[in-house]
């Protein structure tokens, strides 16, 4: 009973979000047309089954929104505004089509909450299923792009929201006890729902944000990301950085907490360089936005992060390795 | 001695072109930073180990070649002018750095062939490789996109190039017996080193093609995308399509080359529908391109498509369903 290539293609676009303004012709054509103008940010991103979420614990809606959420995410360090995504899916031939819409649906509700357009994609036969996300986002009229590269020694660095909840999560899963129902439901969304900090991020821009990054790899890799692309130092007090609520019970101790908050990724949340005037105004902004903004450090002159302990000590980043789908440290 | 994904990453970066015009800010922060104007055509593909091709056949290069050919060809059937590619490279753990470079020159040479910039990428680990390629173009300034909606009654049909080398290479690597060793090559090249006809495209944009399309899931199958989008019928004289010099040797009967030729895809010609007083101008344009365009059908009221032979019957039109990754009828 499985519907031909094209007309579930056609079946997955209905379930799409309608035409953005900039879509002179959507999906369906061998390319989709932007009317673009100004600069844009452009970034690919990809999860697969396995790798990045189990299908299994996922289920295909999940799949769909945390595949766009990832990619978002991306286009929320620039301080872009979101335009377009462009989706290949690329499933098992064995996958029921029901999964490839809900995949669709999932790939909808995610771009319809964060105002992106899915403007074209690509579906494909593989022994695994992974979706691959690229997103054009705009900058904005009053304001600028913003990179990894111009944290300044005097800096402060600053992090949106809670981090550790995506590890959490995956520590859910795999059958940890969590804590109140109601808790443990926020730390599973930080996975299967994830909420990329896209107006958080245009806001910070507009603060006088001078580096940005999201956190997807974890703190620690992600801050060396920063402090690489800025030639500059980090150090980060890690009794400050904000922990995602319950994190502390389900990972037994504050320290296993503060452990998977440091190296923990996925959480989508922003790494942000401010000059030490602008750090109260830009927390202003963002709670305005109904999140928080928390001060975990700053920018000195040097190499390298550190993890700063209240004792004195200090502990080894770890992050995520993409390329090899396992934890590693980072240099 | 694997380096980490970030060295590996760095590696990969210095293969590739340096940046375009348009490019403010490269690959290496969280997005790339475009300075993009007017309309853009925006498309994505991927080609995946097993389905679209076989790593052990192609090897490292090729498949990086492959890649970004399949996603040009899509520009060069609006018509549009190469921009930005970015590419998501899914790669077992297991696969040599040497292979990713590999791919990285592969993409690194048909980028710089075509004259596209690979402005972003992503590595993730995958248990089957796969490339994911976006890429994005522009309308020319004294031109226009070309859809696949516009073929009119009267319109004549052309192609470009020669039709079936793509699934002739594939025969060759299955064993199957070649002609020359001369023919055998370029045959193989339609798989090895596809080249999109990008500056055709904008040629024939120019010369008033109301419509077209690139033959990538087979000669029968894109036409009949052609006429559901066109809202007309495609007749196509078998005898007509221009045959890959040395197929019907390769096929044993020029019958057997001629379905390879209608049914087989990832020619990467275009297929284009012309009012018939802009056909010869077209060929002109073509073959100073050192190309050349052949005539094969008309549009006539109606739906669907027919592959009309010499003594009054029709072939049935096949053609590469990619979500099953099988051959299928398409309707």
């Amino acid at each position: 009973m499985a519907a031909s290539e094209f007309d579930l293609i056609a079946e997955i676009n209905e379930r799409l979000p309608a035409k953005g303004e900039r879509v002179r012709i959507p999906s369906g054509d061998d390319a989709a047309v932007i009317e673009m103008g100004g600069a844009s940010a452009v970034s690919v991103d990809a999860v697969v089954d396995g790798v990045h979420f189990r299908f299994a614990d996922f289920g295909p809606v999940a799949v769909g929104r945390k595949a766009l959420a990832a990619g978002l995410s991306d286009l929320a360090a620039m301080g872009a505004l979101p335009g377009e995504a462009y989706v290949v899916v690329a499933a098992p031939a064995e996958l029921e089509d029901g999964a490839l819409l809900g995949i669709a649906d999932g790939l909808a509700e995610a771009a319809s909450r964060c105002g992106v357009t899915v403007a074209g994609g690509d579906l494909v036969s593989a022994p695994t299923l992974m979706v691959s996300v690229t997103v054009v986002g705009y900058e904005p009229e009053d304001g600028r792009l913003v990179t990894r590269s111009g944290a300044r020694p005097g800096d402060r660095l600053a992090v949106t929201g809670r981090l550790g909840g995506a590890a959490g999560a995956l520590a859910l899963m795999d059958g940890v006890a969590g804590p109140s129902p109601e808790l443990s439901e926020a730390i599973l969304a930080r996975q299967l729902d994830p909420a990329p900090r896209l107006r958080e991020g245009v806001a910070l821009a507009a603060q006088g944000a001078t580096a940005m990054i999201d956190v997807s790899d974890g703190l620690g890799a992600d801050a060396g990301h920063l402090a690489r692309s800025s030639g500059a130092r980090l150090e980060i007090e890690v009794e400050r950085i904000p922990l995602q609520e319950g994190l502390a019970e389900l990972a037994g101790a504050q320290g296993a907490a503060i452990e998977l908050a440091a190296s923990g990724g996925e959480d989508y949340e922003l790494l942000v360089a401010l000059p030490p005037d602008r750090l109260e105004p830009a927390s202003d902004a963002v709670a305005k936005l109904g999140s928080e903004l928390s001060e975990i450090g700053y920018v000195v002159e040097g190499q390298g992060v550190a993890l700063k302990l209240p004792g004195g000590g200090e502990i080894e980043p770890h992050g995520f390795d993409q390329r090899r789908g396992s934890r590693s440290g980072s240099g």
